[in-house]
């Protein structure tokens, strides 16, 4: 693996969508095409494709190409319809597909919402560049580097910006179960980029805190209700309580399309479960009787009073949020 | 796999302790002979015993066992300080080792300690039945169960006799990570009993207790101080906290042996730091960079004033702690 690499999560070419297979990392860097509906929906329901940013901008290349291999407009729009579908939580899905359809030229509207993607992380990176300490210890869960977004990331985008003003932040990374993206990506990326990290199981979060080692929480999102309830990465409420006991600020870094105005507050937004093998298995090896029964949503609600502030393209914003969030 | 067995964890057998090497639960159930200070400690600090009633005892047999092969005084004292430094945070094992070396008849002693082991487990589990709700949806992290005493467990040992009571509890698994006790022996164990389980990652304990879903969290513990602060498995104290902000009662069931007077609190406690390994990767997989920093500790420590009572054998004790704990 080379020392130091820029992927790039999501590319158009011409006639496939390429995608890196997140799954595969940190092992692995591996890059798929995909052209058929089918294709497009798997890359997103098995995540190989995630973060919320990213799966926009795939998704709407995805609908993209779509209009130019299926003709008829029925299956087309059914067609559309999977994709927007395909995961329920994030919002940046079902909008980025809902822009593409309703544009007159869909490759466009495609490329466009992918470069808005990368200058939204760019401002957020700099919004957020304040909140970091020089030598500041920042915890964070999940990911939300680069191969989140298709652009620069959303909090770990505020955190490497930080590397490169020269602030040597030093980042706590929760492995982030099941799926460990933090394991997997979030310690990858931040090697990538130089920037200090120590891996911790999720339970030693608080450990960590209560050793006065933590001086800043800062995690990503999947979607904002109007109030400031936060869906993200199931383990976030919990962090965001545990933040709250040991008085470090909790700040949730998003695009505006992430922010859901439709939504009044958090207990509207669904919220998916994954399968219970994501828990009892690892790497085909089971860790739990085959028959278990298991709970296993993929994101939590963080209640707004709760969160610090909001790192955004437009600046951060101190609660209260009501009338003062991003449009979505 | 059988529908139902009683596992013993430890056993001595004339000329070897006999073990139930639990690193390979629930897929295979496997006992092994441990003879000579290599094989008792390697027990130990491999967690293939684990728990740390369970260690006292399995602790105890083995020392016993050691002066009857090794003729030298000298060579079995520090054979038996190697098996009592094996782990630095359960206060059990050293406690055992004491008392025995202590001893003029230690098989005699090594025996008394697994009978007041089983006969303190059955008496903790009367003591917390009045705390399980009919129909009751209890959490628990990690395991104590009978393999984690070799008596009838503490607070798994609680859940299982309220079952047997006829109170139908409902049983909240965390997996705990690192080594996911909670998947591979506490689900095994409640399965085993006959108790309604269902698993969790540790970060989804916050979602189910916003979703009402928990009455109680009862977990045991590796070391208490005088004023109660509680050295247990990491994600505890987090857990604690959660508790606490939901307004959920958080007990802690343990034995006297548990108790150590000597330390006046938390801050006294050793907490291990294990290899970076049971992090980074699982039954063989990699899941971060090689290269990968960690922050392992295998405990925290939860600060008495989060804890609703101590579960014992002389019945629940309730705050203030000091001066009405047990002596160790």
């Amino acid at each position: 693996m080379p020392d130091s690499i820029d992927l790039s999560a999501v590319a158009w070419d011409g006639d496939a969508v390429v995608y890196l297979d997140q799954r595969l990392l940190p092992a692995e860097i591996r890059y798929e095409r995909a052209r058929t509906v089918e294709q497009i929906e798997g890359a997103i329901t098995t995540l190989a494709v995630r973060g919320a940013p990213c799966i926009g901008v795939f998704g709407a290349y995805g609908v993209a190409l779509l209009r130019t291999t299926i003709a008829d407009d029925d299956a087309f729009a059914a067609a559309a319809r999977r994709l927007r579908d395909a995961r329920p939580t994030a919002v940046n899905l079902a909008w980025a597909v809902d822009r593409v359809l309703a544009s007159d030229d869909m490759l466009a509207q495609a490329r466009a919402i992918h470069d808005e993607q990368i200058a939204m992380d760019a401002a957020i990176a700099q919004a957020g560049l304040a909140l970091i300490p020089q030598d500041g210890r920042v915890l964070t869960h999940c990911n939300t580097g680069p191969i989140a977004t298709a652009g620069g990331g959303t909090a770990l985008g505020v955190i490497i910006a930080a590397q490169r003003a020269g602030k040597r932040p030093h980042v706590f990374v929760d492995e982030t179960r099941p799926l460990l993206q933090g394991s997997r990506l979030t310690y990858f990326e931040l090697q990538q980029a130089g920037v200090r990290a120590t891996l911790q199981v999720d339970g030693a979060a608080a450990s960590a805190m209560a050793r006065k080692e933590i001086d800043v929480v800062i995690v990503g999102a999947d979607r904002i209700a109007r109030n400031g309830d936060t869906a993200n990465k199931i383990g976030t409420y919990g962090l965001a309580i545990l933040a709250a006991y040991h008085k470090i600020p909790f700040y949730v870094a998003a695009p505006r399309t992430t922010f859901d105005g439709a939504i009044a507050d958090g207990t509207q937004i669904a919220i998916e479960e994954r399968r219970s093998e994501e828990v009892t298995s690892y790497a085909g090896t089971r860790a739990a009787p085959d028959d278990a029964s298991v709970y296993n949503p993929a994101f939590d609600v963080t209640p707004a009073a709760l969160i610090a502030g909001f790192v955004t393209e437009y600046g951060v914003i101190r609660p209260p949020y009501l009338g003062k969030l991003p449009p979505s």
